[in-house]
């Protein structure tokens, strides 16, 4: 039947010609000719549809690459065709992309990426002998001295080698295991790939994935594309966004009723909330994971950025191995970190590592199994983590630049930090939780009922219909905290404190005039 | 209860003190106590193990990194530690890594990416003008001018324009669109990506991938990892691994008694087979998926490495436009390239781009916000693509340089290609067909009866014994051909021809004397 169909309409569709049929060139004058007028009756339906898509796909989500970031762009394409708008440049304060932001790389992170790429240059005498010293070591372990070789999957040994010094001189001592180290192409792949194995089951035996409201969404996003079920924590907001055990306790409990509840993802310092977690806070969680038997993912990508002087960074790894060997022996933990936040800022170059510890050792063969198909991360990006956990130390000759760009960049993240703060809760219907760390504001606004009714007339989200009317009338773009979670009936925006700070400044003064305005306009 | 139980164990356990209760130092030396004798009776059972796993991931196989390439691994730590074996060291022509196998960089690639990587080079007379041209256009592209910003997620713009500026130069002015190229973390990432949209439906509606037999492994493990079904064509080995649509024919109609067959893959030039298709057969093919429904998906890695005088390669993209607007305005097609092959062969950049043609626009979409949850490509390997496909003009500077690196590499290739056609089938025992492209060899060999009993009691495929043996005896790694997939009853191996001249003479003589005596030790 269909087959006859099929010849039907291979009768109404004489076949081209045979090999070589026809010159070049008259080919390539039919093929612009179809691309500009392509015959309306000639269109059949696609096989690729939002019908027929991947439903879990469909259903993934993504805030802070999502409409209001389309829109922005839509909106600079206006300002080049020099349509007239409140203002001249889009500011895009919804990502956490520092050099684009205009901080400077790092000089050192980036001579010794020059020196791997172009190795002609270890002869140069512009470049400092210690980045030479670190270029060879990585171009040794690379197969023909190349960063154009593939890795092991597991990444290139020298640099799980330093990480794991680096984790062990972070920690004071607790011991790192290179084996336990896994190079990736940035956290977001370590994260889904640890997702990825720990998904199963179907029904009531799905498994849950325990995630801090608000989120970052590449979670709620991975979780979706799994097909697991998410299971929301709620952040204390009235409480600078402490994590509660009380509060995981009732979400597992509750969970359980309709899922496996295994996975439990903690974000050290928070994003969006940027509360940076005690030392008794994780202690619990650890306690927590152990008794509920949880595996735990502690993300902590933004373990450089801690700005309050009250707060430290203390690793999930360490505290547990202090909590002694019933927990460090049993809990099974994966952590994160990249190379894109922190003081150097390359997300680019999409480099990352995880550890993991106390992986079933069938499950480590299994893991690497699953990262050798897609071969290795990104042997620059590699080369890049090397140089995060790497630096220069004091005797070598780049030491005193190297400090000197460190120090600047995280000063200034820690005035920047501070000055959001005070500003925002300056602001009448703005309320803004200190930033402790990582790179980010996340104020509570207060939305008047009249805009709400007009976001419900949109269609919108409030917080989206509010971040829209804040990029139609000044350029800025923040994330709405409805794409991170927030508790109902509460509204909160991302935005970055990455601008240098006479542009925050700016920035800030005009979200402050755009909200007090915005509450005038919906009274 | 559980919670009693866990207050119980919780009992057995004291707590740690408050935060900061001991110094680091003591806290390190207990860690490392507690690393070097880990208490086996606090061991618990793991949260995640081959039961409790997803089973999908389970299920994925890759041979080019699979048990002989773990074995090889071994065998070089014995021969460091000094064990004596009837080898120096192992040769790993397992898999296609250029450099590793001494290939040297295209140095204009690396002048550019150097350039892009430390900017101050700009200014270094020591690099050409032409190269700074390219590092500047691509640096202004960047965010903050910096390879450190994240791209848009489907890629840098100006390099997308590059791109579909070589299509339309390779396929003789079938013109290409910017906005229909996505820039890739190497061809493996678009083709995953690819198939995650496209695999959806439950029991007989689930979603059926074309595949060929032999295969490329990267497609079998993402259809299992996606629980996809595979559907396998087998290429026909007594015709230099041609692809005749009649097999295609059975292998759908066949499989559509099980599921919904919507996806056909092609690998041309073949890997591991090594055929370059026709202009015929891939105008049968293209009539076939119009006809059938099928999206294509062309993987076309191996564009620029045809050897054969009688052989050239012609893009799906071009054929399609080519036969006209019934075809090249329905046929929905993905097409992959990548850094890591060709004459260049940067595996280790990761980078690569994907051609989709005819999408649905709110598909587009949907592509476009998977894309944006892992943000964006590696930024350097989406320089190193740009160079690969916007390499020196005549009247460039580097020009001359540039092609004869280029010609040096593929020259060396086809000689290769032909001396491991000829020394192979010099063999007793082993055939090979013809290495019209890529870069693998893929013998059949002949296994006597006593070396399958052989196999059967090591509980090894017969294949995976011959190649384990080839390895112990001659420190030589290759693949199975069971790991890409083979007729029931034949035998294969994969083997890269990329290294130098004389050292394949060696490899391949070696293969030799082992197979002679293999067939004499199993007669």
């Amino acid at each position: 039947m269909q087959r006859a169909a099929a010849l039907v309409r291979r009768g109404c569709c004489p076949r081209p010609p045979g090999p070589w049929g026809r010159s070049q060139s008259s080919a390539a004058a039919e093929a612009s000719a179809v691309l500009k007028v392509r015959p309306e009756r000639s269109r059949r339906e696609r096989i690729l549809t939002l019908e027929s898509m991947n439903p879990q796909v469909k259903a993934v989500e993504y805030a802070v690459r999502g409409p209001i970031v389309l829109k922005a762009g839509e909106i600079e394409l206006e300002l080049q065709r020099g349509i007239k708008k409140p203002f001249t440049e889009v500011i895009r304060a919804n990502i956490g992309d520092a050099h684009a932001m205009g901080q400077q790389p790092i000089t050192f992170l980036r001579q010794v990426m020059a020196l791997c790429t172009y190795p002609n240059l270890l002869d140069s005498p512009s470049f400092p002998e210690d980045a030479k010293k670190r270029a060879r070591r990585i171009l040794q372990a690379c197969g023909g001295n190349s960063l154009g070789s593939y890795s092991a999957s597991q990444g290139v040994n020298c640099i799980r080698e330093d990480v794991a010094a680096y984790i062990t001189r972070r920690d004071g001592g607790v011991p790192a295991d290179p084996d336990n180290i896994y190079l990736t192409t940035g956290a977001s792949d370590g994260i889904s790939t640890i997702l990825k194995i720990l998904v199963s089951g179907g029904g009531k035996s799905r498994t849950g994935v325990m995630i801090p409201i608000p989120q970052y969404p590449l979670y709620s996003a991975v979780i979706s594309e799994l097909d697991a079920i998410q299971v929301n924590y709620y952040l204390d907001e009235d409480n600078c966004w402490a994590l509660n055990v009380n509060e995981l306790r009732r979400a597992l409990w509750e969970a359980k009723e309709h899922c496996n509840p295994k996975v439990l993802c903690i974000i050290n310092p928070g994003n969006p909330t940027g509360q940076v977690q005690n030392r008794k806070c994780i202690e619990d969680v650890i306690h927590f994971a152990w008794e509920e038997k949880l595996f735990l993912l502690a993300d902590e990508v933004y373990q450089d950025n801690v700005y309050s002087p009250d707060c430290k960074f203390q690793s999930f790894k360490k505290v547990l191995y202090e909590m002694g060997p019933e927990y460090s022996s049993n809990v099974e933990l994966a952590s994160f970190h990249s190379t894109s936040k922190g003081y150097m800022g390359e997300c680019g170059y999409r480099g990352g590592y995880m550890e993991v510890i106390n992986l079933h050792p069938e499950i480590k063969g299994q893991l690497v199994k699953l990262l050798s198909v897609r071969l290795c991360p990104p042997v620059s990006g590699q080369a890049a983590m090397d140089i995060v956990v790497n630096p220069p130390v004091p005797g070598e000759e780049s030491f005193e630049q190297f400090s000197r760009e460190k120090e600047s960049v995280l000063g200034n993240l820690a005035k920047k930090a501070k000055l959001t703060e005070d500003m925002f809760n300056q602001v009448p219907g703005i309320h803004c939780n200190p930033l402790q760390g990582a790179m980010y504001a996340f104020p509570r606004i207060f939305i008047p009922a009249k805009a709400l009714e007009a976001a419900q007339a949109h269609k919108m989200a409030p917080d989206m219909f509010y971040c829209m009317k804040l990029l139609e009338e000044t350029g800025i773009c923040v994330v709405p905290g409805s794409g991170f979670g927030q508790k109902e009936g509460t509204h909160h925006f991302r935005m970055t404190i990455l601008p240098p700070v006479e542009k925050l400044k700016t920035v800030l003064q005009k979200v402050k005039d755009f909200h007090i305005k915005f509450l005038e306009k919906y009274a």
